[in-house]
């Protein structure tokens, strides 16, 4: 499975007709389809998230017509949309317009569209609205959550992967206040009141964080009947540890911290069941009105729209190239490839991974294309910067190789990182000062509940 | 159907009960319901739009219990919803959580229900939550779309009353424009490039303009196969001009303006019909996938609630102190009433007629519950302060008693009366922020399709 792909022959067979056919990008802007026999080679990049787009920026200068598809018109900075989901910040200060965000890069088309499949003989993307031909193909599709077979639970404890996700779960949280404000039911309140938290890694703790701030500091004196900061936040993990992927002592600072903050903290109690009313544990049965899922991932189809084998959580075992075993010139990123590090262990299920392999993949294409054949399958090298998350208010964990930050500092350096790596000086600026806004008076600009 | 309702008598009854029982509004906060024999008296706001805000906030002082009540959380700044629906601005900055608002007002609750009726007999406000009674009744429900007896306009039509409004016209705006890219049909990408305003008034104007400049501005350089700046952008209203409202002269400005930014102008045309594929007037079929409706409002259905007349629009004929004819301690205010002011001209449905109607209630049902019955059937006296409507960049209209400004002038004055009127300082320098942005770099921040 993890045997090299023939992918060069494949490129050698039609590579002179591409080297005498080399025209200046900007002639044909990539928007001719079908594409002319003199057209310069087809790169169709599937997915507009961090790696499809470094994918992208990185053959800009090389002479292909490049096409990016994605069923949203923008890209999503994903480590935020917890801060959307709790009425921190707006979903459109950490989304961008695709199109936007490429606009000066002539050789690129982008296309809104859904893919539905690969045709991997007439070397097609399938999608809802049009067939993409190609020449080189880059799967970056992602992941969604993954309910380990148990699908029925999403319509009850949604999950955090697209701005509709978190306007939805934004939306429960702030009503179930709202309810439990008019309910004369002792028991409902209760229930109303209670927030559950599934999955202890850096989105769920991110989330119980946000949530209990919310409760506790936002909402405090917004009630008259109830008294938002008696509401009930619990945050389960299934292993013995929060932030499994932190250092130990991250972890303990990161589970007292959140007690501090009134977050129940549950490791070692998988769920066993969700439903409308809540969630079991083993035999413990938790009434709550709102469920977030932040408990696993599961890649895109792309294995089965290729055909290819792919592990349990549906990623593609890549070559160390990054290329599709068994393919030629199809290549699997980010979420949707699995790979293993120079120290044996698997390159994690990160934006910066996502970005350098992109980056990767994009030099690999563009070597290629420039007849470069040894450059054309040079093995992707991962560089771990290092993991961070986030609790609250001053609160934040991270580790950069040997260096641990815990409280305040690792707070400011979370910030700092997260407002730098943004998209566009607008959204810097603006989701800088609405922080510190936020920081000053408690307060969140983003409490809006659409039905 | 003007005469005088016999409110003072039905509330000279009850008053020297609530007299004796007066106690500090915070002992109760208005939380205890049913409200006990001595608690202060019990207003209910229905709508927390300009008038209901401006109600509640002018009883702050006064010894009652005031519930406000809202089928959204939040207050929406309407003037500028045209810039949501055109990725101007997120729903966040033009939105502002009632309870937040009124968080300080220790004898008023919020409750986020939607009325269903009112029982006049047993003077209670039936919602799908609970049942409010009151001793003192403001009906501030305010208006919705009308399409004249063809409802089913409304799904190929929407018009621009809330913030889903808003962002559903955006996501079809946008989502125009990334068919056309796809689509190989030249016919279909005519169609997709049309773009038909309905309706003359400040909202369609600024519709129009607004999408002209996403067009031939914002998107100009986004796209490969398709060039937004020879979008179609249609304005069709029924009467003879533009902006009725406003003196001649401004209205064949904003018509210049437009026919300049690329808009065509169709006055005089009244549409007869709208589907799917676009619109008739009378004998001419026009094609379009987006259509917008800013025609026509309707009150909502308060008349029928309390049993009273009602004019063609809906409104409720209200006294001159904003009382309803033959009820006791019942008002509507805002887009809910109509009456004429001392000019003999009949008050328009904007924002500061809305807020003055507001504070006047408010002020009448104070005095009523101090006893001071003859402040407490004072008539309402409108100050009609001006009109304005923008047109696009450094184009507004602007008539304030004699002074008429245009242009940049004017553009300038919109653009800080805006600002002025947002509530909250955080909403106030976003905005103006983004404008100054979007006005140096053409862009608009919050370009997103929600599907």
């Amino acid at each position: 499975m993890r045997s090299v792909a023939p992918a060069d022959v494949a490129f050698d067979r039609s590579a002179p007709g591409r080297e005498t056919s080399r025209e200046p990008a900007t002639v044909s802007r990539g928007n001719t389809l079908p594409a002319a026999a003199s057209s310069p080679p087809r790169v169709v990049i599937l997915g507009a998230g961090f790696g499809g787009l470094e994918a992208a920026k990185a053959l800009a200068d090389a002479p292909v017509d490049v096409t990016l598809v994605d069923r949203q018109n923008h890209h999503c900075f994903q480590p935020l949309l917890y801060q959307v989901a709790t009425a921190a910040l707006s979903p459109a200060d950490i989304a961008w317009p695709v199109r936007a965000i490429l606009r000066d890069q002539p050789n690129l088309r982008v296309v809104m569209a859904t893919a539905t499949g690969i045709d991997r003989d007439r070397r097609h993307v399938l999608t809802d609205q049009i067939a993409l031909p190609f020449d080189h193909l880059v799967v970056a599709t992602g992941a969604t959550h993954s309910y380990f077979g148990h699908d029925e639970w999403a319509a009850v404890a949604p999950g955090l992967k697209r701005i509709e996700d978190a306007t939805r779960i934004r939306g429960r949280l702030l009503a179930a206040f709202e309810k439990a404000e008019v309910t004369t039911d002792a028991e409902a309140r209760r229930r109303l009141m209670t927030f559950v938290v599934i999955g202890g890694g850096p989105t769920g703790v991110e989330m119980a964080g946000a949530i209990a701030e919310v409760a506790r500091q936002t909402l405090r004196r917004d009630f008259r009947r109830i008294d938002p900061a008696l509401s009930r936040i619990v945050l389960v993990e299934a292993g013995p540890r929060l932030l499994p992927a932190l250092p130990a002592d991250l972890s303990a600072y990161a589970e007292a911290e959140l007690r501090r903050m009134g977050v129940e903290v549950r490791t070692s109690s998988a769920v066993t069941s969700c439903d409308r009313l809540g969630i079991v544990m083993g035999t413990e049965r938790l009434d709550a009105e709102t469920l977030v899922w932040a408990a696993g991932v599961r890649a895109s189809p792309a294995a089965d729209w290729l055909g290819v084998e792919s592990d349990r959580a549906g990623r593609i075992g890549v070559a160390p190239d990054l290329s599709v075993p068994g393919t030629a010139g199809i290549y699997a990123i980010g979420d949707t490839a699995s790979l293993q590090g120079s120290d044996g262990r698997p390159i994690p299920g990160i934006a910066p991974a996502a970005k350098q392999m992109g980056r990767h993949v994009g030099r690999l294409i563009a070597a290629r294309v420039a007849g470069d054949e040894a450059a054309a399958s040079r093995p992707f090298r991962y560089r771990h910067h290092g993991d961070l998350a986030t609790i609250g208010r001053r609160a934040a964990v991270v580790r950069i190789g040997r260096l641990h930050l815990k409280g305040f500092l690792g707070w400011l350096f979370w910030s700092l990182a997260h407002v730098y790596y943004l998209i566009g000086a607008r959204n810097r600026i603006v989701v800088a000062f609405t922080w510190m806004w936020s920081y000053l008076t408690f307060q969140r600009g983003a409490r809006l509940i659409n039905s």
